[in-house]
């Protein structure tokens, strides 16, 4: 596996060090077809783990998880203008089953909005129908034209989308908020990702929504990822495919409307963000396997003792909850493993030779810093239970003081472009409200609105663009 | 919801019950779009179960979960003559992407084999890569002609799929039989459905396989339900795909492969055994909620104690592990509660009124007997807990007692016909092995052979079709 390992380092060139720390960790594969991509088991056990925690927190709240049609019919996706102008140039669509023709091509869902919606409509009738709050993790497919990036940019994806029906505009705020607070909870104190949180403009925000609120985070090249959306549909889609409901008031109502997503692209920002020059650093909340034992056999020392000592702390550490492996492969020598395991990025290596045995004690290896500590046999669970603590809140600490140093408070266009170019990452920035200036930074910059903060910041400047009157703080970026 | 109740018996109309239980009870509802079905949360957590049971089943023994690409190229599917003939009568082909037509069309997976194993053969070089034993939960997607039945014949429907490579032909033997009794345990002591096992003849197995094993249930109106299948695939694909290894003799090799599955169709089996005049029973092992809480304020009663105590039950029984609901739905009358949990099938249902309150006791209702008991309000975890165990049991004993008076053994083509007409259900018979005799039973009869039981049974006649020489006892029967 030595020859295996990542040629290059991060600092030199982030795109390469990014597609071989997926290739090589097992996290992921091309698919034998243009644009997709095979999850491996690796990438798919943290994708369980985002789906385990994820699916505890929005069933606590009520939500329930269901499965819609994947496909849908053209006519149903046309029914929002927006909405179809959004997504139609990305759509595959279905022509024939079997040996005939469709009478009316399908679309290998986009997005699901307009499929459940026409149920919507038949399920809800009076206010004691409300509010529904479902979800449903599917497969998604977008037919992207630009090249493929692993998790990041392909044909199909994995994700969850929910989409709730409200009484009242204040229940379906409510809703949007709860959510983007639940992904954020997920990718700040699992992920280990710092997020900023804002609103997008009218010019980014989801094709058919009131508004859209989003989590961005920075990746070490500079450049923003969009980690989760949660939108307000106001009434617009209730509208197109009349879903009303008969209030308390006995009237007739539109509902309101919310839908949310996040997709296995959050694994693309987890690689980046932690991972080093020897490959993938997972947090251990969201990591598969926390700890790896490694017996280290010499020649002509009893390795038995060795084993037993290995097999008891595994036992130890799974009784305590910590999720851990014995790799007792005897095809593989331990460096081979260290190497293997570093690749994977699983936060502490346990190593056990004669040494160990005889003083009665481990050795430790953190992933994160590379350190490693020796302690005795009998505060193994402890010590290893407080390391994971104290890894996590590493990781995310390195990660936000990297977020906050590049952020850059600028007031004219030249600091602006400077800014971007020297350092990347967010600009903080004041803009006058207008479409126009906000298009003109993008073609100029390549930079995009990605946030507009809740609570309103405190106007420091003119337009960064057009100099005219600043209406508003927000933080721009270039987007993946 | 008294309106909305089940109209029509079990015994008299069983296709109409199905359908009507199946929509009421909230499982499942007919998608806006031809042949496709959405799964409602009642129906949707009950797959979560079964995930969590077959997921902690299979990790056991080494297996991962994994997502490959939902499009396989045509190509792809042609390569395996004879499983291409098997699936492409059924397959929904991707045409256009975007605004383009796509070069080569693209089949919407109706299993995953070919997309696997092109990739297989790229990662699999010696000895020490095997066994590889991977698994999916997807969407699948079959263009059936036939008319929509909700969970068992529909155009999209949900799976796992699993496919493992291995060294030698006798582990291949040993995974195929390892699944297969995972597989049953789920269904005879989960789903609490009795099947047989065994093999299917040459002319009922997976197009492209060795040999097909699976288990099969009888249904109430006498028909079979195939329930899962468990495949040997010897060398065809490896062979087909050149997916070789250097063994540890150093020489190449072709791996030695298995696929196995069990889809959502399984819930259409849980409804139509265990089902009722009132709507779904189902069995407390599989059911996403197994107690419910019905708190029975009076008029002019002390409203508030009967909360308490409905509150203070409902946090015991969470406590002990038993997943429970407590309805305070204020909107809703007693009696209309015990019905919608009746049509949901959920086995006890805990009644408080302001007589238990006094009496310091709790009103328990068995949904499989409607059987009442009043308990202690001391021993109602005890009790609950005791009861769930005994429904379990009484439900899977009903259906195995069914099973086992509706097959039956027949020596003569006559017996064979009026067997089947006028009890369907398993014909156990003895048959000549020939293609001849299967093809021609079963366009005099609809039956087809169901299994060849793994152990050889003693011969008691001639061909129940020739009148040749018996070769072997089989079982027959009507398949949905």
């Amino acid at each position: 596996m030595s020859e295996m390992g990542i040629t290059v380092k991060k600092s030199e060139n982030f795109s390469e060090w990014y597609t071989q720390v997926v290739l090589k960790s097992g996290l992921a594969d091309y698919a034998p077809i243009k644009g997709c991509m095979i999850f491996r088991e690796h990438s798919y056990a943290i994708w369980e783990k985002i789906q385990e925690i994820f699916n505890k927190k929005i069933k606590e709240k009520g939500h329930k998880n269901v499965y819609f049609p994947m496909f849908i019919p053209e006519s149903f996706l046309k029914k929002e203008a927006e909405h179809f102008e959004g997504f139609v140039p990305e759509v595959a669509w279905v022509t024939t089953g079997g040996n005939s023709k469709l009478e009316e091509r399908l679309a290998v869902r986009p997005t699901s909005e307009t499929i459940m919606y026409v149920t919507y409509a038949k399920w809800i009738r009076s206010w004691r129908d409300l509010p529904i709050k479902l979800n449903q993790w599917c497969n998604i497919v977008r037919w992207e034209t630009s090249a493929t990036r692993l998790f990041l940019r392909t044909r199909e994806f994995l994700w969850q989308e929910g989409h709730t029906a409200h009484a009242t505009e204040e229940e379906a705020d409510t809703e949007v908020m709860e959510i983007l607070n639940i992904y954020r909870d997920l990718m700040e104190n699992y992920l280990a990702i710092p997020v900023l949180a804002g609103k997008k403009t009218e010019k980014e925000k989801f094709a058919g929504a009131l508004y859209t609120t989003a989590l961005e985070a920075l990746m070490p090249d500079g450049k923003v990822l969009q980690m989760g959306t949660s939108h307000n549909l106001g009434q617009n889609f209730a509208k197109v495919f009349d879903i009303k409901f008969i209030g308390e008031d006995e009237e007739e109502h539109y509902v309101w409307q919310t839908s949310w997503g996040i997709s296995t692209r959050m694994i693309g920002g987890l690689v980046m963000v932690h991972g080093d020059d020897k490959g993938l650093v997972l947090p251990p909340k969201i990591t598969p396997v926390q700890a790896v034992i490694i017996p280290i056999p010499y020649k002509n020392v009893d390795t038995e003792s060795i084993m037993r000592k290995a097999n008891e702390i595994f036992e130890k550490l799974q009784k305590n909850g910590i999720s851990v492996v014995l790799d007792d492969r005897a095809e593989y020598t331990p460096g081979w493993k260290f190497n293997e395991w570093e690749l994977k990025g699983v936060p502490i290596r346990i190593e056990i030779g004669p040494r160990d045995v005889k003083e009665k004690q481990v050795t430790l290896a953190r992933r994160d810093t590379s350190e490693r500590l020796v302690v005795k046999e009998e505060k193994t669970v402890d010590t290893v239970t407080k390391l994971l603590e104290e890894i996590q809140n590493t990781l995310f600490n390195k990660a936000k003081k990297f977020l906050e140093d590049h952020t850059t408070t600028v007031k004219t266009f030249d600091e602006f472009k400077e800014a971007l170019k020297k350092k990347g990452g967010f600009i903080r920035a004041c803009w006058c409200s207008s479409p126009t200036c906000e298009e003109k930074i993008k073609e100029e910059t390549g930079a995009t609105i990605r946030l507009l903060p809740f609570e309103k910041e405190k106007l420091f400047s003119n337009c960064v663009c057009c100099g005219g009157e600043g209406k508003e703080v927000v933080y721009f970026g270039r987007a993946y």
